[in-house]
């Protein structure tokens, strides 16, 4: 009899797993149970949907069930995994469409069920109008709720990438846009101060007031109607918290799951967990991080995918290998690309290193060439071995793949004086015969 | 008494060096000699002066002579030197301005002497109209006669960089324009054959006849009416010889300067040449190649500075190396830009390699999102090692930094495993979840 491989959770890493698995054993039987409506679908492209970029919330659909049908994966949407029993390789199921429960037994699992929008535990916090951003259908709320109500003014909790990204919705939407951050700070965690200055500023362009605060009750009678701190009060039609994400373990812990420090569930390098048969995979598993050499949690569109590849490749009797992560991150901010990757001073200096920091500013492309714009390298240095620890960049071009240089430099574990040395292209429309990085690493190499 | 640098060249590499060892030695006295009539100047950007994106073309010289000599370094133009005795160490120098001839003694001395654009020795050569691009001198010349005659076709000769550039150039000055290439095939050394018909159909898309023919003679009365060949006559206003570039290696040869198996001259990893205290840098030189470990010929701007650098940081008794290319090159086609770094497929066979290649299209932003292009990637791979030996990108977008991505791994000697586990940037604007350049690892990979 053929083995059978159930995956829970049907978006980017159950997906992937699913269909790894099921091409690398054709024999396998591949079931998917997803708790949503919806599967496999970019997240990431929900805040360009609500601007109206994206007419249709069904381009964001990568794969549909029909389709994986078709591929001979089992998808069962609207079926939430309730329970796992690690022992007798079973998983308990509830199926919402028929109000009935199922149970069903497993050769290999694939826990891949995400995360959710972090929300702080606030009066008010039910209340419509309230949004968090993840799941399709949390953008699809948010979607139906801005075009019924029309609200005027928004408040964003948080300034991470959702927080900066909803902003920008928001404003092009023309609605009135206030961003409360604890520590006053956007992308914190993500960039140093100087960059950071450059994020500010864009922001600021675009009339977006960005205040250091932090809400204490959201106010209103059924709809919210504004978002009450210590000292203010910020009237408004919607609200946004973008404080993070927590990842889904519950259902994992209980049934003896292992989670790491970072409160995700750990993994080694196959995505096997500590019990037999069963992986993690995607927004609810940790990542190796090879600038650190430690597991971390960076919920990303991009890891999910490669991790939940591996762990399906690996269910289905494969041998693959996940990479780990140097921590590369891109959002736009208006008219600006910011992007990150391996460590900031900041979190360099709390482990310990002893940290060279160089921060440049350059022209995008050939200083004579119309159009050339300002574009921020900051580069982040041990200054021990000399390593490159980080980067950071922001501008209006060339900035995302600017950092994948960076990127493949920390994969490579490159000191800043290779760096300096790298035969980076070079023509007037694309980029200065010293190129931006370049730069960067020579100055930090003098 | 302080040490004397000679600099012969002002262009990308020699005033690099000037500047370089005047900065690395506050008391060495740097002379440039420059037997044109302007130093440090941008020559890539000639193309887009010709076609009007940059309309004086003093915006493309980067540092005037005055600007060196408030550097210190003492800036000699059209001074030619026309001999050097290394017994001696003295250089003959003829000055054009009063007519004389010099003698001055140094203690380092740098070769930094360029190239100059090929000429086929064809009748008509001499023509008025039929042009090469080289020097702004070269520019200036094609500028002014553009300006006067009005040209209503223009044919090149040649399919490499400066072929494609001027293609552009002309058709964006409404002047129709015929390629001849012997080869019939654009870029033949630079790109294989799948990622060539990208840019052919580009060509053609712009009305520009791209035709398989040589050239046997340049018909006309002083200025050029036709373009000769074998079996056809192409009427034309001006002719744009891009054949290639010709190493001035003829000075430095007459001194016993020993030149490389490309021609050009031979320096090892501190741009020392064979004879004591003579460096050599730029378009004169040979750069060692990483992917081959064999020195190559590859006049950039890019490696010129590098060069330079390391030849002034060393002239003035520092301890720099160059780090050697993977030859990558980016050039601008219309709407496309066509990038490659390390060896084609075609090149690596040469060398004896078994190669795979593997090219894919993809979108190069989420496919989603509005606007999202095809993106072409090509990868060559040694089929025993499995390492990465090349790679050729063609796109609208985000082509070049993302050739400096495969540039990275080249330099690091990556396998074609570990470059389909790099955590690249992802966000819907800017890059796909699988980036184009992973989509064509994991393809190459299995």
């Amino acid at each position: 009899m053929a083995e059978r491989l159930i995956v829970i959770g049907g978006v980017a890493a159950g997906m992937s797993a699913a269909a790894k698995a099921r091409r690398t054993q054709r024999d396998l039987e591949v079931v998917v149970f997803e708790r949503g409506s919806f599967i496999s679908y970019a997240a990431c492209g929900m805040p360009y949907f609500l601007a109206g970029d994206i007419t249709d919330h069904r381009e964001l659909i990568v794969r549909t069930p029909e389709q994986m049908i078709a591929q001979g994966v089992h998808v069962r949407i609207r079926h939430e995994v309730t329970a796992i029993d690690a022992e007798a390789r079973t998983v308990t199921v509830h199926d919402y469409e028929r109000g009935r429960e199922l149970q069903l037994d497993y050769d290999k699992l694939v826990i891949a069920t995400g995360a959710r929008a972090e929300c702080p535990p606030l009066r008010g916090c039910g209340l419509d109008g309230v949004f968090g951003l993840r799941s399709l259908e949390s953008g699809l709320a948010v979607h139906r709720f801005l075009a019924e109500n029309k609200p005027k003014a928004a408040v964003i909790i948080g300034g991470g990438y959702i927080g900066i990204e909803m902003a920008e919705t928001f404003r092009r939407l023309g609605i009135d846009t206030t961003m409360l951050i604890r520590s006053g700070i956007a992308l914190r965690t993500t960039i140093d101060e100087d960059v950071r200055k450059v994020v500010h500023a864009e922001l600021e362009r675009h009339d977006v007031k960005l205040v250091k605060d932090a809400p204490v009750s959201f106010d209103g009678e059924g709809k919210v109607e504004a978002v009450v701190t210590e000292g203010n009060r910020y009237p408004c039609g919607i609200v946004m918290v973008g404080v993070g994400a927590a990842p889904n373990v519950e259902l994992a812990r209980a049934a003896g799951v292992h989670l790491g420090a970072t409160g995700a569930i750990a993994t080694d390098a196959s995505m096997r967990t500590n019990l037999p048969d069963v992986f993690a995979a995607g927004d609810c598993a940790e990542a190796l991080h090879l600038v650190t050499g430690q597991p971390a949690y960076v919920p990303l569109g991009s890891t999910a995918n490669k991790q939940g590849r591996v762990a399906g490749e690996n269910a289905a009797g494969g041998n693959a290998v996940f990479g780990g992560i140097v921590g590369t991150i891109v959002v736009r901010c208006f008219d600006l690309a910011v992007a990150a990757t391996g460590l900031t001073a900041d979190c360099a200096r709390g482990l310990g290193f002893e940290v060279q920091e160089t921060t440049i500013q350059a022209k995008d492309v050939s200083h004579y060439f119309p159009g050339a714009e300002d574009i921020h390298v900051r580069l982040v240095v041990d200054a021990d071995s000399r390593m490159l620890l980080g980067g950071q960049i922001a501008g209006k071009r060339g900035v995302a793949k600017r950092v994948d240089v960076l990127a493949t430099a920390l994969y490579n574990r490159m000191t800043i004086a290779e760096l300096g040395k790298l035969d980076l292209s070079y023509a007037p429309p694309f980029a200065p015969v010293w190129d931006p990085i370049l730069v960067a690493a020579n100055v930090a190499n003098k």
